[in-house]
This record gives C-alpha cells, sequence and structure tokens, in this order.
C-alpha cells in the first residue's frame, strides 16, 4: 500500500495505521472527528458529507456518526463498521486507487490539513475509567519496597487483573499542563502530617484501551467476544503524587494521589492496525480460572518510551525504554475481568494498563522504581549534571510508542504519536 | 405554605421540599425533568414550555434547561437558579397565589399527574462517581472485624475523609432489578480459589450528594464555597458482594465487589429544602487541616432507615434505623478534601457517604457488621422463623430517609422517596 499524500518513512502514521481522534483547526474552532496520515490529518466530517464512505454499513450512517464532537457514536457501531471505515480510507488514500480525495484537488485541500493547523482534542468522552497493575515486574517492584521480597506481591496477585476505577474528568489529551498537586502528607522520619505541595512527583508510562462497545448491566462479555468491543489502543501518562498516594492509600485505593491529572495521546490505534505486531504473552502460573482462558497471542510486541527534557534544558533524556509485551495480563483478560460480575461498559470507556516495567534498571516505566522512592538519583545527561528523583515544575515528560515488524517483505512501523505534558507549578496552599 | 394539591400528613413530598428528578410517564416516553408533591409529580418541561419560570435568573433558559432528559444543564446554572426554580415551583403550586397552573384546569391536569403513571429515571447522567468511607462507627466496625480492635482505624482515617473512585456506569434508579454477582473467592477455611457466585451479598445504607457547579482542572473548590456546588442530596444502597471484595480489594480498593449495580433514589433533595435540619456534626479530634476547616453546623438530622422484605413474604422488616448526623466527615469536607489536588468536579458527579452506622446494634448500616460477617445470624420475624446473615435472592431491600422539625411553629418533615431494589439470581457461571 502506498498513498498520494507524501509519507516520511519514520513517520507513526503509514496508511497500514488509520488511527482515530478528534481535531480542530486554526481557521475552524468546530471539533470533528479525523485520522492522521504521515504528517497530515484527514477532516472524516468532510470525507462523509462528501459521500465516500460508500460501504454498506457506514454509507447511512457516517454522516451521523462523523458529525459528532467525539468518536463514542462511531464506536458504538461496532468492529465491522471500524474495519469497513479504514479500509474506505486506506482505498480513498491510497495512490493507485482513483477517488474524489486524490483527483479533486479543491476538495482534498480542504479535507487534509497539514498537522502544523491541527490542534488535538479528547478523542472520546470517557464515561469511566479503569486502570489495571497488569505488569508483574511493576507490581514486584513496588511490593518489595513497601512489603519486602517475600511479600511482594499480594496473593490475589496472580490469579485476576488487580485494578481500580480511576477518575475520567481529569483524563486529558496530550499537550494539557499539568499542575503539581497539593495534600496531605506524612513526613517519613518523624510521622507529622502536614498540608503541603506535592514532593514526590511522578510518572507512568502505560498504554490505554478504549471500549467501543460495551454490555448490559448483569451480563458479562466473554473472553472468547472481547476483541470485537476492543476500539484501540493509546499511550498513557498516569501522573502520580507518591507521598499523596502513601497516606490515603489505605485500605480504598489510590485517590488524590492520581485524579489530579492524566494525559493520553490524540489518536486512537485500532487493535486492526496492530494485529500483525501480536504476540504470545507472558507464561501465567498459576493459570487462571476459565473466564480468563488466553489465547495464544494475545500480548504486543509494542516498543514505548520515556523522554524527559528538563527545565531551561532544550535536551531530552530517556528514562525508560519498556515494551507492552512484558503485561502479565492481555486486555482481553482485563476487559473480561471487569465484566464478569455483570458491571456494565460502555463506548469510550478507558481501561489503563497500569504501569510498563520491564525486566532490567533501563525498562522501569516509573521513577518510583528507578529512584528506589526517592533514595538514589536518576542521572540522566552524560556529565552527570542532570539527575532527578523526582520529576521538578518545568519539566516535560513524552511517551512515544511504535511497533515494528516485517510484513509480506515490506517493513511496516504504526507509530501513536505522542503523550505529552508539562508541570506547572502547584497552586497556593 | 399550603398547597392547593392534597399533600398526605405523612408524605415525602410537602410544598417546602419541591425535589427534582427525571421522568416519562405511561403515555409520554420522553424524558423530562419534574418535581413531586404529595402524590403527585410535576412536569417542568411542561411549566417551562407555559413561560412560567419567568424569575430573572431562568426566564431565557428555562425552555433549554427543563427540555434536557438530565438534570445536567439546569445543575449548571448555579444555586441562585436552583432556589429561583424551587420558590417559583413553591408559589406555582400554593393555594393562595393565583398561577395558570392552579386556575387553568386543562393546564394543570397535562402538567401534574399522579405517580401511579410515573416512571422514574436518573436524575443526572453521572460523569464520576466517588464514594467516601467517612462514618467512623462503621469504619471501626468493619477495621475491627479484620485487623482486631487497636487497629480497627487506619492511621489517615481521622485526618481526611478516605473515599474512592467508583463505577458511574453501574448507578441504577431505585427499582431497578439488582443482579448477583459471579467472581473469584477465596475459600476462608481451604484458602482454595474459585471462580464462583457471590455468597456474601450485602448492602450498605448510604447517601450521596449531586455536585451541581463544579471547578477547573487545577483549581480547587475552598471549604467556604462548597455549599454554593452541592445540588442535593439521594439516597443510596451501595450493593457489596463481600466475598468478591475480600479477595481482591488489596492493595487497589474495592472494585468487582462494588461495581455490579449501586441504587439511588429517583428525586434530589436540594440542600434548601434541608436546611432546617442542620446540626453540630461530630466532635473532630485531631482538628483537621485548615483546608477542612469545619461550620458548626455541617452535619444533617437525616433519619434513615432500610427494611428488607424476603423472598415468598409480604412482609417486610427493619434490619436497620441510622442518622446522617452520625457522619464525621461532612459533605463540605468531602467535597473540599475530593478538589484539593485541582480534581475537576463536574455538574452530575455524585458523592456517597459510605455506610452510615450508628453506635448501637440497631444502628448498623450493612449486614457485614450486623451478622459478624455472617458468623451471627440477624433475626428478623418475632417468631424467629425469618432470618438472614446475608440477602438471599429475592430479597427487597429499601432504604428510606426523613426529616423532622418544627420550623415556625409548624411540622416540617422532608423525604426522599424510596431507594429500593430486589436482588434476582446470578447468570451462569
Amino acid at each position: 500500500m502506498s498513498s498520494f499524500i507524501d509519507i516520511p518513512a519514520d513517520s507513526d502514521f503509514p496508511l497500514e495505521n488509520i488511527p482515530f481522534g478528534v481535531i480542530s483547526t486554526k481557521d475552524n474552532a468546530a471539533l470533528r472527528p479525523a485520522t492522521a496520515i504521515g504528517d497530515h490529518v484527514v477532516d472524516l466530517k468532510a470525507i462523509a458529507d462528501a459521500g465516500l464512505f460508500a460501504g454498506p454499513l457506514l454509507k447511512a450512517v457516517a454522516v451521523s456518526v462523523f458529525s459528532q464532537t467525539s468518536l463514542n457514536a462511531f464506536m458504538r457501531l461496532g468492529r465491522p463498521s471500524w474495519r469497513e471505515a479504514r479500509s474506505t480510507l486506506q482505498s480513498l488514500l491510497s495512490k493507485g486507487t482513483a477517488s474524489r480525495l486524490r483527483d479533486d484537488a479543491a476538495f482534498r485541500a480542504a479535507a487534509i490539513v497539514h498537522k502544523s493547523t491541527v490542534i488535538n482534542h479528547m478523542p472520546a468522552q470517557i464515561g469511566d475509567y479503569t486502570d489495571f497493575y497488569s505488569s508483574k515486574e511493576h507490581a514486584f517492584n513496588v511490593g518489595v519496597m513497601f512489603r519486602g521480597k517475600d511479600n511482594a506481591l499480594q496473593p490475589n496477585w496472580v490469579h485476576l487483573p488487580v485494578g481500580y476505577h480511576g477518575r475520567a474528568s481529569s483524563v486529558v489529551v496530550s499537550g494539557t499542563p499539568i499542575r503539581r498537586p497539593n495534600g496531605l502528607i506524612q513526613d517519613f522520619a518523624t510521622k507529622a502530617i502536614h498540608y503541603s505541595t506535592c514532593k514526590k512527583f511522578d510518572y507512568e508510562l502505560e498504554t490505554a484501551f478504549f471500549v467501543g462497545t460495551g454490555n448490559n448491566l448483569g451480563e458479562r462479555i466473554d473472553i472468547a467476544d472481547t476483541e470485537e468491543h476492543i476500539f484501540g489502543m493509546v499511550l498513557m501518562n498516569d501522573w502520580s503524587a507518591r507521598d499523596i498516594q502513601a497516606f490515603e492509600y489505605v485500605p480504598l485505593g489510590p485517590f488524590l494521589g492520581k485524579n489530579f491529572g492524566t494525559t493520553i495521546s490524540p489518536w486512537i490505534v485500532t487493535m486492526d492496525a496492530l494485529e500483525p505486531f501480536r504476540v504470545a504473552q507472558p507464561v501465567q502460573d498459576p493459570v487462571p480460572a476459565s473466564y480468563l482462558a488466553s489465547g495464544p497471542k494475545d500480548a504486543y510486541n509494542l516498543q514505548l518510551q520515556c523522554d524527559l527534557k528538563p527545565h531551561g534544558h532544550d535536551t531530552s533524556y530517556t528514562i525508560s525504554k519498556t515494551n507492552l509485551k512484558y503485561m502479565y495480563w492481555s486486555m482481553k483478560q482485563q476487559l473480561a475481568h471487569h465484566s464478569v460480575n455483570g458491571c456494565n461498559m460502555n463506548a469510550g470507556d478507558l481501561l489503563g494498563s497500569g504501569t510498563i516495567s520491564g525486566p532490567d534498571d533501563t525498562s522501569l516505566g516509573s521513577l518510583l522504581e528507578a529512584s528506589v522512592n526517592g533514595k538514589k538519583e536518576v542521572v540522566l545527561s552524560a556529565d552527570g549534571a542532570v539527575k532527578r528523583t523526582f520529576i521538578e515544575d518545568g519539566d516535560s515528560l513524552k511517551i512515544t510508542g511504535k511497533c515494528e515488524a516485517e510484513v509480506d517483505g515490506k517493513k511496516i512501523r504504526i507509530g501513536f504519536g505522542a503523550c505529552e505534558g508539562t508541570v506547572v507549578p502547584a497552586a497556593q496552599l
């Protein structure tokens, strides 16, 4: 497949990707669905209004679903419709296929714009946001710090994908500034409790998936059906205030240590685009209950990276390189587990992976782990001058991700764009 | 105040109440905002369409906000508008004030219907739902069971209102059947873990409040301003699967043990209607941090009751009588705490109290407490034949609440209507 649009070789958005997002442009403030192709963005409302979604599933509904300010209505249509939209767009954007988009210069100029004129918005209205804790390496590393090596993993951890409800309102799109939070903190040495600005500001390198089609309350999504329900994936930074979290979280879990902001990348990459990169997930021992039974290739070889640009610097430093394939519990298992009790899922629900850490020191997905809760400085610059235990005001974090494989003799690279945020100083106490 | 509508003496909905909800009727399936008065219901869309919200704040917007299928748009207008709506309706429904509603029989018949023809719906679209754990008696009782008397309360409990994010999608309106969930359960004696139907199905007697106006991400709601942000209250049953919860909840808190269903009463009673029933909250020792500073009367004398109707029986038995005034942390403190880190609140967010237990055996707000986690049978019928440790399939639970006081020499009673649900058998494993 090749496109009449010029696509840089290292682009996250080749013709094989076709992610979905919501944009506005400098000259049109209306929010509308879009896809990304190379350095350009295609306005799906324009495509729909021109009648170019002509397939049997979308023909009658494309104008309606792509006139929305979020992707939720499109998500509700189901996977056959998502597939039809993707293949229609691949065809419309192909060099070798005649289409109004290729051949009508005025229409093309209206429907396809350069990314420099685009403002990305939240791709969906999130109903509920859940975050899992599905990386065994991360759970173990954190467990060792708080409970010692022998009790690092709680007894439930290998039996079910542990997760908790997060805050949907504070999930924001890449680029949104994140304010350092205030809260109640206990001094480790004196045990004194004081209202203070967070001193242990951290990131968490995660991925997340959007639910496309849901289930009714009281029913469940069988693990064999889960792939039909998962719309696609984004990168996520689950910003964390470790000192606020440490004092508040027993016994009901994380709350104010997390809900001041969670950043996601703007483009939702479909599971169909990620299909070539499926690999076997880690061996699960003990074998999980039947409702969590895995398939042979339920993990994804998605390379993940986090870069930190210190305040006052122009250079970024890579602070983590990890991979989604390390994740112990699969997205299918997360979704089957979440609904096994009859909990109803809806289009636009967001389910996070939890911090994805790998097996070594360079693949830790949080500073909590890399700095051993602040005890060890993480050196960033080669000369040792720039270092961090936690994140400082003005620092920018950027998470990126890419899948690479040879498909039919051609090297394919699917990316996500960036999940970025800069930390701004706390409000007055 | 008295109304031209005949209001039974023990009604939850006198002219002093004017709660807000969303209804449809047997002959009109359209969802629309409404208020309750005695045994009748007033269609607020009809009132708005007739131009009867003539006050300065609502005049221009009433048709728009009361043409919605939820109260969210009305909530966003702010407390002065909520007050104007309530006083306008009180005036329109008064015996002594000429109004089209009182004097135009045809209009009255269209706008006011008997409750027997009404179907109640969710009053608001809930963006995020948070549940607190603010009854000291409940936290202590549960803590004793799991950690012994000396460590019953966690160290953070007296310093901040402990809470966690719940699931918004499964909050349902009174009358919705609740299906017993399935999940992973650990056998207490053998430690074996199996996928099973919940055997410890419980209720939790709670109240909850709806946020009316919110705050921007990164800002906070000062405790001095919280009363302007709280729209009103409902009764809530936070159904709980104790065996699922017990295995899953460490370290990230309750998840599938809770998110299969949460029932609320359909009418939101405004804080203005509850104003006469304010009382001093329990003494807080230690004195909380400045951002949680209380006023002199931040608790409410709201009598709460839960009745259980066993399957196959026509009689209901009262299983709990408690009072919101026992709650250690006030709603104002909950809201100030929730936003102190910059977490953004929105119109329609629901914040639950947590189980409200009182000081003695008859005021326990859950069967977990009353049966000491299933170790003691709770006798319901006088002859001892009907008893429960947990809830059985077919059992119905009903939570009711009322405030009573003498105001200007007149006995006022403000109620909430019922928060009811019947448990239906689990789905196949």
